[in-house]
């Protein structure tokens, strides 16, 4: 398990594989985004996306569940927030998503001196490797106990 | 169903209140976000959030869920991104959200001149009118067939 210390910018993790059938795209949107182009493919033909497409929400939390997998942050994953997420292109049934995540900033909290809070880029691709999501995640992660009884890594 | 035409900066929507059980809890982490402070009891209370407590993607996937029941947009909501993510705390079982929605910007798309785009901040409340998540969402609208033909009407 990771901790503020174990990284740096530039670090980063790359996920397995998560196949995507048209089952799970329905079963996710039946309870959380009940829209024709997510439910049925029929009724998903004559819509914007011309057929039937994941919930955007759906394909967000496919990357969460890469992020936890291939992301070792000591004591978990603790998210403040997230931003500049874009949906680039449709995911469908047959879709296979991995996520590439990279640390893009770090800095100790001045309130909390025992942690550390990183800004990390995730871009979420599909099988040809084109992406199809990315957003930041700024994230809490404990410092190593070491560096903190040691005077010359306490904060300014 | 309403189109471009039927809005205007500061038109709002409030949703339904949505009640949060223990078990819907662990049973979008077991799927998504398999965390012990989103699946269990017991080994949630040593953990940063000290109890069980939602995924914050549970939490979008929510809002989205009450954004598809109280935003009747014509064709159905279509994102294009989400900004300003925030989770300001947790939310635990037994909670109930309500979701608030208002439109804080719009515009006709310059290279489709059929569709709108319009930026709407959506804020999650629990049951104490206290505000959970909030996040900006950038949505592609469709223009009334009427505005299309009336030159008046054309985007410069």
């Amino acid at each position: 398990m990771l901790y503020y210390e174990d990284l740096s910018l530039e670090s980063s993790f790359c996920s397995r594989e998560y196949p995507l059938s048209a089952e799970s795209i329905k079963a996710f949107a039946r309870e959380y985004d009940p829209q024709p182009f997510h439910l049925d493919e029929a009724a998903a033909e004559n819509t914007f996306f011309g057929g039937l497409v994941a919930s955007g929400w759906h394909t967000s939390a496919i990357a969460m569940r890469l992020m936890a997998e291939s992301v070792p942050i000591a004591g978990g994953l603790v998210g403040a927030g997230i931003d500049e997420l874009r949906w680039f292109r449709p995911v469908r049934p047959g879709d296979s998503l991995h996520l590439e995540s990279r640390v893009e900033s770090m800095r100790v909290s001045a309130s909390k001196p025992h942690q550390g809070i990183i800004k990390v880029k995730h871009t979420l691709l599909n099988q040809h490797n084109e992406p199809v999501e990315q957003f930041y995640s700024t994230m809490i992660i404990p410092r190593q106990q070491t560096s903190l009884s040691n005077p010359e890594n306490a904060p300014l």
